[in-house]
Formats: C-alpha cells, structure tokens, sequence
C-alpha cells in the first residue's frame, strides 16, 4: 500500500522548483511554470536523479534527456523493463499536477515497494520524458515522438525557444549536462527499448467528476487534426460599401467557426477554434482584407475526425459564396495525429487494479480527449493510461488541483497495474 | 470654366509630399502617407499658404492648425464666407484624392475667378481641416469638431501619435508653427464663423459607379454608433472538454458577429466588425477566455441604428446562453455619431449645378455613408457635399484613383454651386 502522505508531499516539496502564479493563502497555492530544461526543469532532474539512485535503480539518458530509472526484477530476465511514464515539465501558466503527478506516482510506487521489500518478476521503472509539453520548444510530446521515430531528432533538437531564438533544445541539454549517450528509440542494440508504458495523469476535463467516477481506465486516444485556415476578402469603409459590394472575410470566419462547430456536434465530434487574428492595422471601420483562424477537430475513429474536416470544407466553400462578392480562402494541415487504440492487456491490468479499489460503479472505460506520451509509446510497447479527477475539470491552468485521494487512489491504482501485468 | 490640367498637376505635383506605396509605373502610380502634422504636412500647408497668398487671399489660422484663406467678395460685406473646405492629410496607407481633392479643387476655384476677373458678391474661401483622418491622432473630423463645439480642444490637443506617446497634437502644432491664435470656434466674437461650408469628396464607395452616375448630390451624412463589446468564458482544453462544459467566447462571438450582419441586412442598415481579438497567449488547442470585437452599425435614421443596436444586444443575450454552459459579455459605447440632414439651400445649389452640367440622369441625390468635416460644420453653418465617382469604389488604399474627367467635374460643379448659392 503506497504511503498517501509521503507522495502528496514529496509532489509540493519538489514543486518549489518552478512554483508561480499564487492564487491562495496556502503555501502550495501556486501553479507552476516549470518550463522544459529551465534551471528549474534541471534542478527537479538532478533531485529525480538522486532519489532513484537512492532506491539503488540505474539511471540511463538518452540523446533528447529522456531519463530511464530502473529496478531489477527477481527474475533478472533481459527483457526490456515495464516503465511508468509521464513529464516533470509544465505550461508557463500550468498546475501542479499536469506530468508531475504521473512522475512522483511512480517514484511511490518503486519507494513502496522497496520498503516492503517487494519485487517484481521483470524489470520495472520510471521515465521522464522531455518537453512535453512542448510550451517552451513548441512541439508536444516531442521526446516520446522522437523514441517512437515520429520525429526526426534533428528536428527536435533545433526547436527553438519561443522567447529566445538563440536557444535550441540541444543547446538547453548541453548547458544542463542531460545530452546523454544512448540513442532516443525503442531500438534495443542502440536505443532504449520497453516492455510496457503506464501513465497516470490527471484527465484534464470534466467527464470524471461529471460522472462521479475516481479512475478511468484509459483504452485509446481520440484522434485529431489541426488545420490554420486564411480567408481573403478586400478592405472596404464599413460606412461607405454596401454588404453586396463588399468581400468580408471576419463575417466569413465567423459563419465558418458557427458552422464547424454546429457539424461537429452533430457527429459528436469536437471542433475547436482557439485563435483568429485580423491584420495588426485592422481598424473598426474598415473591412479587413484578411483573416485567420485555426481548427482543431477531434474524435475517437480517424473516419469521423476526416468526415467532420470535409463536412466543414464543404460548408465553409457554401459560406465563401454566402455574403456580398465572396471571399476565398486556403488551408494547411499542421497536425495530423490519427486515433490510437491502447493494448488490450494493459488496459485489463489497469481494470483489474481499479475493479479491486474501487469497484465497477466508481470506474469508467474512456477515450482520451488530449495526446500524451502513452500515445507515442503505444507505437513499440503495450500501453495505456489511468485516468484520475481534476477539480472541474480545469488544467493547464495555476489553480489545476487533485486532491490528496485522488493522488493517492490514482498511484494505488498504478501500483496494482504494474504488479498484475508484471505476473500476466 | 476651371482649368482641369491646372488641377490634375496641382494635386500631383503636391503629393510628392508624402507619396509612398508605389503600386505602378507611372509617376502618379504611389499612394500617399502624409499624417496629420508630419513634416510632408507641414510643407504642403506652407506650399498651400503661399498659393492663396498669391492669390490675394488673406490666411487665418486657428488653434487647432485649421486654415482659412479668404478671397473678399464684391460688396465688401462683413458677414462670414462661404468656405469650400477638406482636409490635406491622409491615411497611412491612404491615396491622393481622400481631401486632397476637395482643397485643390477650392483651390482652383479660387484660381479659376480670379483669372477671369469673376467676383462673388459675398466673401468666398478656403478651409484645410487638421487631422480629419484621425489617423495619427486618433479622433477623426478632430478639428472641425472641435470648430463646431462637439470635442473640447483640450482633449484634442491632448491626442497622442499613435505610435509615439510622447508627441501630442498640440506638440507637433507648435513645432510646425500652426497653433494659431484665433479660437477654434464658430463664435463670431472669438473665432472664425464661416456662412456656409461646401465639400468635395470622392464618394469613397461603389454606388455612383454601379449606377452610373457622375455626381452624387449629397443631402445628409447617415448616422453611426461603435461598440467594443467583450464576451467572457473560461480557457479549457479542446480535446478533453466536451461542448456541453464549455464557455466559449469565441464561438459566441462569431454567432453574434454573423446574426449582427443579418438584423442589419433585414433592417437595409450596416453592421460591421473590423477588429476581432483573442489574448495574446490563446493557442490551437484552448478554448480562448475572453473575445473582443467592434461593431459599427450605421443608418440614415437615428431610429433604425438604435433598433438595429437593440435587437443585437437581445440577441446576444440569446447566443451568450446557445452553447454550453453559456458566456457572458459587456459593451462600451466608443462613437456615438448622430445622423445629419444637410441644409436645404445648399443642396438645391448643388442639385441646381449638376443639373447644369450633366443633367437629372447623371446625377443622384445621396446619403454620406462615413463622417466628413461637413458633418460637423453643418452644425453650425448651412453645409452639403459634393460626391465624384472613385473607380471600384476603393478609398483608404494606395490604389484609390479618380479620373481627371472626374476630379474636373466635381471641381466644376462645387464653382458652379458656391456661385449659385453667393447668389442666393
Ligand atoms: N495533453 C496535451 O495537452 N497534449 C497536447 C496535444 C493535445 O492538444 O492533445
Ligand atoms: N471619411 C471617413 O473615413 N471618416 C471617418 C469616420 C467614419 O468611419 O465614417
């Protein structure tokens, strides 16, 4: 049984590194902005570093600073380890929950273990995975994309910082001393390769609490596609030319956006615009000649997240045509991560652990809303995710909170996974 | 009869002061960015002083830089002149026609009398208003609303460079030397009274063009009211956050942008947004927090903008409740700009000069769609407008052109009215 108090602290202790955004009295009424490979990112490394060495596991570092800790098996068997995974990286504006809680479950759950002298039949152990969030070098679930061979690592290594273009990500993991020796792949003769991925994570959305469940066995990840939209029209006195006359891409966007979500929700998909912009001189009284706005259109099989995109394309050519002299406009694709389907006998371990703590009524089957690194491992290793409440469903945000049980329940939940897929 | 070449040089030959945006090979082929009180402005105003003072014509200059050049009348009457005014700014990515038009074609007027020995019973002049573009400063009609009494001039004075705060209009009128010490005013006690105000303008829209027209005899400027209204939500994450848990100012903004147009078409009026904005720090996969956006809504009839105002408002309250768990949103009140009738008289010697010279069918009585100078004059003096097709319509572009056929025959028509209403 792991030790509630132990975690809830070990989780705020390690949180003073980054800690910003007070919204409280408490002290750990803070969010975060622990952004990958700051100072603060390094110095929760090194404490990461030496706590599992502590708990006698080896500690091997990829190329891209992905940091496997890991602890022998009974069996000593050669077989890649059975891995808990998540990110000790935040949002600049991030909670503390967000990544940090997959990590400091699992640290429990080796801690657990080897205070009561339990081992595990396979090899079993932790990974950070680097910069996913991918807030500071703008790409998510970067360093879990290049292990899977998503991402070229040449690509990953010169993202830039957002702030500071005379930053690379490789540059922040020379400076740090976390560049290491082994390749980043699942490749066993060069890289770094797994048995099995567990992450525990909050859910980031309202469907747990909503239901009044504690855990989700996570089976797969909805699939989407991020496309930028620009709309082009001509710039016109709004006093002066009359709606025939005139070629108005903000009221083109805006029927786009209307109708986007109206044919998403009829699909029981999701589409999502989180950013428009018009041209920076843009003034009240004129037209603007152009505009862009982005869509970001979700849903668990590929075959709707493609049916909704080309319902919407239809739609928005109808829209062009709709007011005054038209507008046109073009798009690109910027994202495209299909569906992903979990392994059967991950998310059996998973069940069964949540069947035993909490019974069939508190626990619920679901898709995850949002991509995370389990989506890059479910490539090369069986895979899956547990799921436990964040309070109304906020996150991404300083005031993100789970509570102590719900931390605690979450890393119990992991624990029994592991143990049971290790024995399957 | 003017001279139409004098005219068409004059105008070019002034806009080397300021010409930019080069879109063609012709010497003339540029559009202009001569701002309010830059130092292109300051030369042409000195040019434009020396030219009426050549003509014999006495020079007054207000306090807010206005320019009054008076050319006397036969019967040495004391009462006020009939000014043909406009303006010498521009915007800055503006053409050569927007005011120019209208100082250099009462600059030929003047030209044209006094070469042919033609003298008006009462005194005639010229007025080149400050920064009526409100481009630089930003208020528009700024001086000859601070003439008429509807802007206090310490708040125009006060008007800071839009893109350095430390310059203010009053600093740039008196680094130029034309903050003048006349009031600006129309008290004959204090300031410079005029008895009538007579503007040329391109029309700056599609209507005399798409009717085929060549003159618009203009009898009242529509009335508008500009709103900045703001519709809050939450930030949530678009792939974990079902549309029944959202509050999405963005979606709601564009339901409220899209049924803006609609109330207005059914209703014949205008409703517009120029400017949308979303945080700075809104990204693809975030529901944004917060939407800003601008509506202008415009009518002849003061009834018809607040009703169109009205059933806005009630049906955003309808949209803010549509989606989810609902928005909520404020407005402001930036612009409120009546509706103006023009004087009666000064429209018949209008009407009574494009009768003349090119008939009923080439002609069109019309309501200004934007604000002019002469939307506030005629506040405080009988006042209307003379509009000349601009070709597609275009104004406020580099590209905005009217023909010389054109410019002539606005120029002949506004001689043809001053002396039709001297005589009256
Ligand atoms: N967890 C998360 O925010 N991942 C980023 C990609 C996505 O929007 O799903
Ligand atoms: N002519 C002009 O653009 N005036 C500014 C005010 C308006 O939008 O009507």
């Amino acid at each position: 049984k792991i030790n509630s108090e132990r975690l809830w602290n070990t989780l705020h202790e390690t949180c003073e590194w980054g800690a910003e955004h007070r919204y409280g009295e408490k002290p750990t009424d803070t969010g975060m902005a622990r952004l990958a490979l700051n100072d603060d990112d390094a110095r929760v490394r090194r404490w990461f570093a030496a706590e599992v060495q502590k708990l006698g596991c080896s500690l091997s570092v990829d190329q891209m600073g992905n940091m496997f800790a890991r602890q022998s098996g009974r069996l000593n068997s050669a077989a890649p380890m059975i891995a808990m995974g998540s990110h000790l990286d935040t949002q600049p504006r991030g909670g503390r929950y967000d990544g940090i809680l997959g990590i400091m479950a699992a640290l429990e759950v080796l801690r657990t273990m080897k205070e009561s002298g339990f081992q595990t039949d396979y090899d079993v152990g932790v990974v950070n995975w680097t910069n996913e969030e991918g807030a500071r070098f703008p790409k998510s679930m970067c360093s879990s994309g290049v292990w899977a061979g998503a991402i070229p690592i040449q690509q990953a290594w010169d993202l830039r910082d957002i702030h500071d273009p005379s930053v690379t990500l490789r540059s922040e993991l020379e400076r740090h001393g976390y560049l290491g020796g082994i390749a980043c792949s699942s490749d066993p003769a060069t890289g770094y390769p797994l048995g099995a991925h567990f992450e525990l994570h909050i859910e980031q959305g309202p469907i747990l609490p909503e239901n009044n469940k504690s855990i989700g066995v996570v089976r797969g990840a909805q699939g989407y596609r991020w496309l930028t939209m620009t709309v082009h029209g001509r710039d016109a006195h709004t006093g002066t030319t009359p709606f025939s006359a005139r070629q108005d891409p903000l009221l083109a966007s805006s029927r786009m956006i209307a109708a986007s979500h109206d044919i998403a929700k009829r699909h029981d998909a999701l589409a999502s615009t989180g950013i428009i912009r018009v041209p920076s001189n843009a003034s009240t009284n004129t037209v603007s000649s152009q505009v862009t706005f982005t869509l970001d259109i979700r849903h668990p099989q590929d075959s709707v997240v493609h049916a909704v995109q080309d319902k919407c394309l239809n739609a928005f050519e109808a829209i062009a045509l709709q007011d005054g002299k038209g507008v046109s406009f073009d798009w690109t694709l910027d994202t495209d991560s299909p569906a992903v389907k979990f392994d059967d006998n991950c998310v059996a371990s998973i069940q069964a652990a949540a069947d035993q703590l909490v019974g069939r009524e508190k626990s619920m089957l679901m898709t995850s809303g949002a991509g995370h690194d389990t989506v890059y491992t479910s490539k090369h290793c069986p895979s899956a995710m547990i799921f436990v409440p964040c309070r109304d469903g906020v996150s991404h945000h300083p005031t993100e909170h789970c509570s102590p049980q719900d931390c605690a329940l979450g890393t119990q939940a992991l624990l029994e996974a592991v143990v049971h897929y290790d024995q399957f």
